[in-house]
């Protein structure tokens, strides 16, 4: 099999093999993941190193607290306003995808909202480069990369100097490649990608930025609750969790995100130049805003792109189809996918280009 | 090892051996249940079943929705006002332990709350009966088992005439016991206890009472969002809502809730006559209000008590220890959780009681 799947999408075998053993018996515990306590010494060891290691791999300042909460991405579309934006303030956005424009919806229920850029008018196919944001916004928002349409800022730096506190959604790029994180006011990812399993949010904020809306705000909404219970004010989503930690342990093991980066590349410039060669794929993002981790192409004739979709799914190649929004095809590249997964897809698409003149 | 957890807790053993084998791989699909995407018919396969096992085993009506979402029950805590409480009415609510406490502070975030019994005075070690609930009350909110005090309302028929919709906390003692759930506006409950694993929350919404606030909600916070998406409004908690499948499936052939329910009786019957029968050992809870699914109970002398307690320990009985809130000893009999369990810890009981003279 190739699981090209958007997400919940493919995790490292060694992590799906030491999870399957832990449901049977944890640690030699004789006990399940699924059964011990989220307040015993076995489940805090768990969520200590898994916030060690991310602090770890993203290189984060003291101030910077790691969370993990429920709710997935979505829920952060809320809590992220509720939490920094004040009813008379305003913050900035920049719309580049569905994802994005679900995060302006939510944020307009709690204060102003500046959409500062969009490429809606283009179907989303390339990142809006020139904006200027208020020096007074609350903060700027925006997603690292666009799942749906494949596309991915290249230069995050862009976003550095724009004098405002910085939100990103980085759902799907989390951990892919080197960042520098300390950049950011808060980053939040849901975990299904990069990090681990499906039912868990990654939510890095530094502290300082709290505290100073007028709202009062519902005790699970409230980061600073979720700060001094260190990820435990309520039962977390503990095996989520511990998944987590075992793909964040594969990731050190397998050299950390500057050696994932540059496989990460060879993967998608493998594909790419196969899409480049091949006339009968083209390819859905503009060059300098293609994403790494979602390579979304199409073929002209729904007939043969229906035909190919079919071969695929004969060759063992799942989650190939586009996302119902942007159609054709869409191949994710996540950490955990190896490299062969690559070769094959592009082999078949060789041989396919070739049959079909 | 006995698991004594009070949750997450103790699931069966086939659940653990079946989601195990999942892990590696999902229904002969070569593909492990944590990489299959949510938008599937594969997990489309699985929510269904898992809500039409639920519809089955609570015997709901047309207009009862069932939902799992993120969050766990704190999340209700202020999702329910926030959807049935307008700002300008009332809601009553029952004060019996910590988590009741918890709803009704969120829910004073939202509007009027009239609590119209508390029984903190006492520690919380009864269930308070008598009380007036306003008619125009937006409804009555009520927590059928406290976990931490081990109290549980033995006759729930006690609520169904007060005149106003009924909003139930059933996180501890949802399916343990046969009740009329058509009777419930809406009922809510964390799954780590009796429905599966920890990440995910069942909720059972009368839909005729949504959309009567006048409040702006936020597209996550909003159930009408989540049933209109099959609980699929984003990426749900995978895995979770798998477990929940297997645990309804034995359930099932457990002989449903009538059988559990008898099973549970018993197993709570020994280890209240055990307690009973040895002086040595005091129960926490009044004897009308005693719960089934956690057994609170205590020794006088803190150092005979650290003592059963390191003792419970070397048998290999987890999960024996009292809420840090009401110390002492508790022991949840979940579903899942074996008569033979019961036996072991009553023996151990009555043997170190004879010991200690």
């Amino acid at each position: 099999m190739h699981n090209f799947n958007a997400g919940p999408s493919i995790l490292p075998r060694e992590v799906f093999e030491e999870a399957s053993r832990s449901v049977l018996d944890f640690n030699g515990t004789g006990l399940s993941i699924l059964e011990i306590g989220h307040r015993t010494p076995l489940f805090q060891a768990v969520l200590d190193e898994a916030i060690a290691l991310l602090r770890e791999h993203m290189g984060l300042l003291p101030e910077q607290e790691v969370l993990f909460l429920h709710g997935g991405a979505s829920t952060q579309f809320m809590q992220v306003p509720m939490n920094l934006l004040d009813e008379t303030a305003t913050a900035a956005y920049t719309d580049t995808g569905v994802w994005a424009t679900k995060a302006i919806k939510e944020a307009k229920l709690f204060g102003g909202v500046d959409v500062v850029c969009s490429s809606k008018d283009s179907g989303y196919t390339y990142l809006p480069k020139e904006f200027t944001v208020d020096p007074s916004a609350a903060y700027l928002h925006f997603t690292t990369n666009n799942t749906i349409y494949g596309t991915q800022w290249q230069d995050l730096s862009f976003f550095y100097d724009k004098g405002v506190p910085l939100v990103a959604d980085m759902s799907s790029d989390i951990l892919s490649r080197r960042v520098d994180f300390t950049k950011y006011g808060l980053i939040y990812a849901g975990a299904q990608k990069n990090i681990g399993a499906a039912g868990v949010n990654v939510v890095v904020v530094n502290k300082e930025m709290l505290g100073k809306v007028s709202r009062p705000l519902p005790t699970m909404m409230d980061y600073r609750n979720h700060i001094e219970n260190g990820s435990l004010l309520n039962t977390p989503p503990v095996f989520s969790i511990y998944v987590c930690l075992l793909t964040l342990r594969w990731l050190k093991k397998a050299g950390g995100i500057a050696a994932i980066e540059k496989e990460n590349e060879r993967k998608a410039g493998l594909l790419y130049d196969t899409i480049d060669a091949l006339p009968l794929f083209k390819p859905r993002a503009a060059p300098e805003d293609r994403s790494r981790m979602n390579v979304c192409f199409t073929i002209e004739d729904p007939a043969v792109e229906a035909e190919f979709l079919a071969l695929c799914k004969e060759e063992g190649m799942v989650g190939v189809k586009g996302h119902r929004l942007s159609g054709g095809f869409r191949a994710s590249l996540y950490n955990a996918l190896p490299y062969e997964s690559v070769v094959a897809l592009t082999e078949l698409m060789r041989s396919f280009a070739q049959r079909k003149g």
